[in-house]
């Protein structure tokens, strides 16, 4: 079994992105909006700045109460993407409930969305004309070639389709040679596709969904669920029985994470270079 | 083993078309634009010509010569968009191979986009903010509602991965609470997943590629595949071997296809409606 070492990863493709901040005439900026004041999400945005920082990207946080609406909300989001100090914005989700997430999320014009979660930027991708990857599948890719992993030509499962990790993972397999399955909550019996898959691709956000039982011998695994347990961040495979039947396994944490924060920020730098060619 | 009968269907939804037809302040008009003269191509631009005649739909063909350009063509095109009687435009296809497919598809804006090819009309399928569906899309839907078939808690293969097809449909799964896969010509043992199917939705465009010993008994068949094949228009699916075992299955002729061009002339109507309001 090998160990999908993301940390090492990350720290790669964020030296790339430091290179790329010193060849791009404008500082890059990543502006991020933030609703309400929940303490795993406060975790999450602490470590997209402090990769953004090491690499000389500036991060400007937006904050804004809970009970912020809909309507003033994407007013006032409009105004952060016209700004033109800011080069990336993006927006933390989960947004409250009473807020409509995706109207918010299309008012991040595709230059500026680092995050590809506006149905501009997805429109782009599904037909093959955007020049970069939701961060999420961006960091799978850079997994698979930094490892030497033939995804290709194997049959994948993906397991949940949740707009941050499932749906864009969809997409994107969409778009490549390969044979793929959606499994999610509602699915009877996800252990007849995994059990059979020669890659799994987990963002279901249920804490040990996947179990040594479900997975076959030599598969490769990536972990990108992450929900809350017991305090701590967790992914959706049971490592301890997983990973002896794997060939290759991401951990969590220093799995996906790392590396989709270092993707979001290649994302920003392209983003900033496109704008000023 | 029940038919579906798509002409059957087709007949009702544009008996609903004709209705709001007459209920919109402009008369629709399509603008069909086609490059070259392929005789089949020729052929459906027929289908759809007779079909929105018959419920009080101009359609004004836009013929272009096999060698125009891609830039001849998006200009143009963009003019034929631009023309305020044209309350909806479809580019045939296929295009010829020299020119840029989706960037002349993505010259239609998304309230005249009829045919749902444009990044900006997938974009807003994708993250669930389109009033309308792509045709097949609304076809297949047409039709297990038509005939009472729960298709959501089922097992969907969706055979083949292609723009007019197979894309839409996974785009469509992908936000409805299905389990599905893809599978498409590289994958090597298709027959593994199609035997195991509740629903195939089938678009790869080889005729009798689908064969009894691939089918579930009882499983539902959607036949989308259009390839030519001694001069006729040819399915996917072995309909002679395959519909003693199917539930339900389309015939080809007069399966999706009808119904397809059906919803196609729904979604023009819909979009001068909505442009009318």
């Amino acid at each position: 079994m090998i160990l999908l070492d993301g940390k090492k990863l990350s720290k790669k493709i964020l030296e790339e992105v430091k290179q790329g901040v010193l060849g791009v005439a404008q500082k890059p900026r990543l502006a991020v909006v933030v609703v309400g004041k929940d303490p795993v999400v406060a975790k999450f945005i602490e470590q997209k700045k402090k990769a953004a920082e090491s690499v000389g990207i500036e991060v400007r946080i937006y904050p804004f109460e809970e009970k912020v609406t809909t309507n003033e909300l994407r007013k006032r989001l409009a105004e952060i993407v016209h700004e033109k100090k800011n080069t990336g914005v993006i927006v933390q989700l989960p947004l409250p409930a009473h807020v409509n997430s995706q109207y918010i999320l299309n008012a991040v014009t595709p230059g500026k969305d680092a995050d590809m979660l506006s149905s501009r930027a997805l429109g782009n991708f599904v037909t093959g004309k955007s020049a970069i990857f939701p961060p999420v599948v961006g960091a799978a890719r850079a997994l698979f070639e930094e490892y030497g992993i033939d995804y290709k030509n194997k049959y994948i499962a993906v397991v949940g389709a949740g707009n941050l990790v499932g749906k864009p993972m969809a997409l994107w397999l969409l778009n490549e040679k390969t044979t793929f399955s959606v499994v999610r909550s509602s699915t009877k019996n996800p252990e007849e596709f995994l059990r059979r898959a020669d890659v799994i691709i987990s963002g279901i956000g249920k804490p040990k969904f996947i179990t040594a039982d479900m997975v076959k011998e030599g598969a490769v695994i990536i972990d990108a669920g992450t929900s809350e347990s017991a305090g701590k961040i967790a992914g959706d495979v049971d490592f301890d029985s997983v990973s002896p039947k794997a060939s290759f396994i991401t951990p969590i944490p220093g799995g996906v994470g790392p590396v989709t924060v270092a993707v979001l920020l290649k994302n920003l730098v392209m983003l900033t270079k496109l704008k000023n060619v």
